[in-house]
């Protein structure tokens, strides 16, 4: 298998899956749902959906099932970035290389953009899951993401994010931002992705433990990439961490230990499927991707 | 049955259950801990809430069913005035007599307590409705809340709100805004007090009715009261749809006949509910309430 080929094709086919979810662009609204899908259709690797879809394969799920699940993830990170990049919180006017959502429509509507994203995940999740077989499974797998994006997940995660600009902070706060801010999504869509696609107990709680690595790793490589990265392949500022003087993996342990403990993350994320989980060969090398990416 | 005796008994129920359900404030994200539970804590008539369990009650359901919808519902309505208080969109500094969000908390975490409020709002459902009978039944109350919260709801009201200002606009658009903005809520935390409380399609279709009527009524009175009202009674500065140059029924229609429409909204709303429940006696207390009520 070449992985990278792989992900090409499963972020397409999200992408085309994404595009039928999209609300249509009418309506007195149409501003916000304008808005709504300007900042989706901005690309970006569409790694959270792709991770739900995999997870519920990986224990042996019908994929079909978590589509929805799929798309409203993507629908929480969207406004996630939104509301991120507003004045009042990173200020910035560029992502995936485009011009971010207040900066073309103003910030009342950015505010309203991200709230209606959040919002729409949650329609979308319940609609998909109304008229199916076991109720119960899909109430579990919606409060899978709805905890993990809120305040003792993601959103914990961006306020001591936001609260830690200008400070210097130990590494157990910078471990509880990244953690939270994160690793917590990727959790919460592969718990989802498990919970549809039927997995026991034992098999969730390994899942839950590579989504966790994985998801520090990606963080601590969003770190450095931050530093040494390339502005034009990643469609965001560079710097913007020394910018807005945050508290990073680097800045604290310096580049080389940085990239060490991202390595022994990805190791560690493998070992938690190692023999549990056939099939499991597309996780194993997305946990590679994750160190080796250069975007 | 004395009304208003009847309501505050309810309002006090209402904010005894809500702080059972606020979030602890303790650590490291505690400021928008602290942030949620300011404005959650700040008061306001609770009508929200009550709809919701006294509509389960209405359709011969268990009102314990339903708590966790009625604290969710007054999450999402508190979060929605955050953000409509922001700067950026009505600029308000005054919100059930204390001081917004944003002016105590700052702007940035007052966009991340509005997130966090809505969000929490359907872990609040979803942990509430785990586990129990019939989940069908909770998917479906939740989505009819979720929905009415979004882009085809409230924030599609909101929205338009926004863009209005400084405009004028024509009674098309102005029903579209009140109806969205404010009715759809009503709507839904009606809904879902009927589903959860097991009302059959024909009890539903007479309650969203009625909620619509009420709801639309209710915004006719917030209009007027932005001009006639006292602005201690009301704990937020009145003339603000002026000072915003906003179009209300009253700037499009005049004071007296804006109160002949509410008035007959409430006849009407009344009508629904002729002949098909028992024990309606605090829901058409309720409508002739939202005409009488002077904040």
């Amino acid at each position: 298998m070449d992985f990278k080929v792989e992900l090409k094709k499963k972020a397409s086919y999200i992408e085309g899956v994404l595009k039928e979810y999209m609300p249509e662009e009418v309506g007195y609204q149409q501003t916000v749902l304008k808005a709504m899908n300007y900042s989706l259709g901005a690309g970006g690797k569409r790694l959270r959906p792709i991770l739900v879809l995999e997870t519920c394969k990986l224990v042996g799920g019908d994929e079909e099932e978590a589509i929805s699940f799929a798309v409203a993830i993507e629908m929480i990170h969207t406004y996630s970035l939104i509301h991120d990049d507003l004045p009042a919180l990173d200020n910035d006017d560029l992502r995936r290389g485009r011009a971010t959502s207040h900066v073309v429509f103003g910030e009342a509507m950015a505010i309203l953009a991200g709230d209606a994203l959040l919002n729409y995940a949650f329609d979308i999740m319940l609609k998909g899951s109304i008229g199916r077989e076991n109720p119960e499974k899909y109430l579990k797998a919606i409060y899978a993401i709805s905890k993990n994006a809120g305040i003792y997940g993601m959103i914990g995660g961006q306020v001591v994010d936001v609260e830690s600009e200008n400070k210097k902070i130990d590494k157990d706060k910078l471990d509880y931002i990244h953690k939270n801010k994160t690793a917590a999504m990727m959790v919460g869509c592969m718990s989802a992705g498990a919970l549809v696609g039927g997995a026991d107990e034992e098999q969730l709680s390994c899942i839950v433990e590579y989504a966790e690595k994985i998801g520090l790793a990606f963080q601590i490589v969003d770190d450095i990439l931050d530093i040494v990265g390339d502005q034009e392949k990643l469609g965001k500022n560079i710097g913007s961490d020394i910018y807005n003087n945050k508290s990073t993996y680097p800045s604290l342990l310096g580049l080389e230990k940085s990239r060490e403990i991202a390595k022994e993350l990805i190791v560690d994320a493998k070992k938690c499927l190692d023999g549990k989980f056939e099939n499991k060969e597309f996780l194993d090398g997305l946990a590679d991707y994750i160190i080796s990416r250069d975007h």
